[in-house]
């Protein structure tokens, strides 16, 4: 019998484990245009705490007392849906479970055969090869355009996104300035190649960018990629050159307490004519699928990014794991192995 | 002998009259590439506050004890400069003053004969055919890219810049929201054909412009023109429609204070994939300028756009109109008459 987690409770700020149920899921005959799967890999992602509150936040929220969803990487075990066999290694949005039964609306993909014999671990479409590389892709690439000799900021740099960006943006020839918080997340920024690295932790984010900055000979940044809001998207503006493009990914600082961000730099947005735009993953990814597994798989097959997982094991460690991306227990990216 | 307003002193928050001072200028010989005019028409205008300052706010800041600068409609009385004669009305940066010499530097353009024999009035030049009105059609069609069916929201819709958005708006076919101070300056809004008009200083922004939007049957803003900043900006991040866009223009609210401006809705920059973008007339004008008078003139003469002028009377009133519109003193464009 499959199990699943349930959004019993919507969180008030921060969520809890008591927020979430494991359940077991009816085992049904398949019905055409089905799978039934078991899941090896779950991705727990900062955007799902959007989608766990009730207000018109991300189109499609959780149901409460309903499966939550998310990304995972199953192997198909029985199949009445063209195109796909038993033993089948696939991509798919039927998450936060250990199998059961999926339709066409958690958009199963089968990991492409050529990127798996270069080597690729299937649980890599989950991340560099998945929503948190392409995030960072299209986030960097697309959205803010980045060009080769712009110098990007980019705060939660060890993050998932934030590491990929950091190395996408060097494997470009930009100079970059990456955020992160303690010792240990900054040592790995440095290990990924970045230019500059700040602390967030150890003191205010302006005046670690600002002396950055002129350590590295740069009137200010040219693109900012934000994972976080707040202070660092505030010293951002402040630091902002002429026509600086910021690609806003996430505001992790605020998802939970939902307080006012103090934005001190904002009018910047004129004189220095920023353009700052949101975007999410799934609106952008079809239409620049292949560009991004052509470049990012040639990216991680010549060393130009590296992998680093965090990764808990056990479908009981779910919610555990999702939580630990808000008391930032991650470098790299955050993953339940079954 | 000229005469013209110097800055000698930097604000400190708002300007005061003891900023600047009203010099002569010297009078001497017409050297090549000069004009020697007088001002007909000076205008005053929110940014310069900008260039007040010390701070590399703008690129071209007013210099201590020198001249200040700024659009104004003058005659040519010499000329030594190719293609201007006696007589030409010209639209120059030499504002600030009574007439004196010119160069190159303050980029006069004689004004079109043929717009002119339309009927138009030199001092349209100063608004609607020219900064602010060029301001208007370039932020909200280029920048915002507004698109017939949208529904508009601006800020400062009784100003020089907002009256024109209002009305390129409502000429395009698009549902506008506009937010202006006080009775008589809403009734004006109204006049200019909003679909409905908030007053910010009977009570605060958001729930007007969410019960506005409701009696209008609309979700929410598509395009969010911006001249004033602070809590007008966070209620177009509450209620901005997907993918919207949002064209900054300016932030009176912030120019003189300083303050940090309380966000409470930025986050939805993610889910809503907004789209912000400060914006300067001079970077965009020159670029379509023809396209620009073509379709502004049209606009005007088939009185789908209208003219309001606020007026004061010679040189010496040229600080109190400029402080004046800090103050919301004026309706339509601010001008100083000489």
């Amino acid at each position: 019998m499959s199990k699943a987690w349930h959004l019993i409770r919507r969180p008030q700020g921060l969520p809890s484990r008591d927020d979430f149920a494991l359940r077991e899921l009816p085992d049904e005959p398949l019905e055409a245009d089905q799978l039934r799967i078991r899941n090896l890999w779950l991705s727990v992602d900062p955007y799902m705490r959007g989608r766990m509150n009730d207000a018109k936040s991300y189109a499609a929220g959780f149901q409460l007392d309903q499966p939550m969803t998310g990304g995972a990487i199953g192997e198909v075990l029985e199949s009445r849906m063209e195109g796909f066999a038993p033993g089948d290694l696939i991509l798919h949005m039927g998450g936060w479970r250990d199998g059961g039964i999926i339709g066409l609306d958690m958009m199963p993909n089968r990991l492409p055969a050529d990127l798996l014999a270069t080597g690729l671990s299937p649980q890599t479409f989950l991340h560099n090869m998945g929503l948190t590389g392409g995030t960072a892709w299209i986030g960097l690439l697309r959205i803010a355009a980045a060009r080769p000799g712009d110098t990007v900021f980019v705060s939660a740099a060890a993050g998932a996104v934030g590491s990929a960006v950091v190395q996408i943006a060097k494997a470009r020839e930009m100079t970059v300035i990456g955020s992160a918080g303690g010792a240990e997340k900054g040592r790995w920024v440095d290990d990924l190649g970045a230019d500059a690295v700040i602390d967030y932790k150890a003191g205010p984010v302006l005046p670690q960018l600002a002396a950055a900055l002129e350590r590295l000979g740069k009137p200010g940044i040219d693109v900012y990629f934000d994972n976080v809001g707040g202070e660092h998207l505030d010293a951002a503006f402040a630091t902002a050159n002429d026509f600086a493009r910021f690609a806003i990914c996430g505001m992790i600082d605020v998802y939970n307490d939902g307080k006012a961000q103090e934005m001190s730099y904002l009018v910047r947005t004129i004189p220095a004519r920023i353009r700052m735009e949101g975007f999410i993953y799934t609106d952008q990814f079809i239409d620049c699928a292949e560009e991004f597994y052509a470049d990012m798989g040639g990216l991680i097959a010549s060393g130009a990014v590296l992998m680093r997982e965090t990764v808990r094991d056990g479908l009981d460690a779910a919610p555990d794991a999702f939580l630990g991306l808000f008391s930032g227990e991650n470098i790299g990216k955050m993953l339940v192995r079954l």
